[in-house]
């Protein structure tokens, strides 16, 4: 029963991370679209378009019968169609964030932050708001090149974040979901900025909503990541959350067949 | 004899409307890839790939004569290989570059910013050096995303451009080569922060290069742009820089026929 996970780059390790030390015995295949990173700044038709790229990919090589969107871009706008398409569970990181922030939350003022494709849809502001949730999103676009050079804390970051984040913050939000797989990097510096604020991120919540939808998930426990693309920021990323793991570069064209 | 302009995005922009009044009489096509956009931090594989994609697809369509890179990372990989296949005139942003920087130094002490792929590929400073010119270049990742957001000054733009910027001042350049199209739209908050610093960039340079080595430029002056996705931060720079222009989407899939 192997897990396949996607994201549209290598902010998706921190979600491969967390389902590997929670799914020890589970084979966990990873595709990050390197070649195309990033889906944030793409129109909803190309952003569907590469997610079923992506899923069919690792379905038809390996045969995955649990497939994880492992990018909140993705998640925003392509679950539905992939879903259609696939004929099997599609996990994106929306719902469990949501459900994560809804029994947090006291005041029911919560943040989302973003790409500027994922605020955009505004999947998570809909979702909150069947809960009763009054919501304050924020694109943030400049937060994953900050954390693709490495910049993850320091003077720069930290005015960064406050410049984005001070309004949510003084509109009362209470807690603030990470609403893109890259941003779990800079949690501790927003947690050291705002240390009241609850801070929701994809890591933490997605296994347990994987746990609580699907039971037996047992095997051989084989991991390894394919991109599409040798990218230098990759190279980063890998050794902070993925070291150990094999890598593959796989042509693009093998996965353009729609 | 019209002149075909590609980018990985929309920060080609910048050359195309200098060519646009340079060269009032003649067709100008321009084409973003902008389902593909940024090239900066692909690998020198796949930005030979993509740049042979979209020369094919402007020399196809429009039997352009003349094919400029507008393009610092696709210029840097690219060019030898266009020249190759395509059986035109191509002009890429570097060469003019050096050629105007090596004219305006005195003291022979230059500065290179760029993505992080322009500047791993050390054209610039290989092309400098043969000039006897001593180089000091760095990439700067977060320009290209603080203008797609349209923070072209401010404190934390400022304090950005200081904290790349700093230690080539530091070491003594007189002239400073934007070596990406997207940078001429911070000129002037670099120039203000390093008033005795020549800035170089490619919107000046490029449209003397081009009527230096072909005459006769001139025809009826029709003008296009083609893009690969419609993508938000391309409506903000258009806007800015080529207003009143046409404006059509092609589909990836046309253009990928490699």
């Amino acid at each position: 029963m192997p897990i396949g996970v996607f994201d549209s780059g290598i902010g998706g390790l921190t979600v491969f991370k967390a389902l590997a030390s929670q799914f020890k015995d589970t084979d966990i295949y990873y595709l990050g679209d390197t070649a195309r990173v990033p889906y944030g700044n793409k129109s909803k038709e190309t952003i569907i378009r590469y997610s079923l790229e992506c899923a069919t990919f690792l379905k038809e090589n390996f045969d995955v019968d649990l497939l994880v969107v492992a990018c909140n871009t993705a998640s925003s706008y392509a679950v539905e169609t992939l879903k259609k398409y696939l004929n099997i569970p599609v996990v994106g990181v929306i719902e469990p964030g949501v459900e994560a922030a809804v029994a947090i939350t006291k005041n029911k003022k919560v943040g989302v932050v973003g790409t500027q494709a994922t605020i955009r849809s505004q999947r998570y502001k809909n979702l909150l708001e069947e809960n009763d949730i009054d919501v304050f999103d924020k694109p943030c676009p400049l937060f994953v090149p900050l954390i693709e050079e490495g910049r993850l804390s320091g003077q720069i970051t930290q005015l960064i974040i406050k410049d984005y984040l001070d309004e949510l913050v003084d509109a009362g939000i209470d807690t603030l979901i990470l609403g893109c797989t890259h941003y779990p990097l800079l949690k501790d510096e927003i947690q050291k900025i705002y240390p009241h604020i609850h801070i929701v991120d994809s890591t933490t919540t997605i296994g347990k909503f994987i746990l609580s939808n699907k039971k037996n998930l047992k095997e051989s426990g084989k991991r390894k990541i394919f991109i599409t693309d040798e990218s230098p920021s990759f190279e980063l990323l890998k050794d902070i959350l993925a070291p150990n793991i094999p890598v593959e570069k796989v042509e693009l064209s093998k996965i353009c067949s729609l």
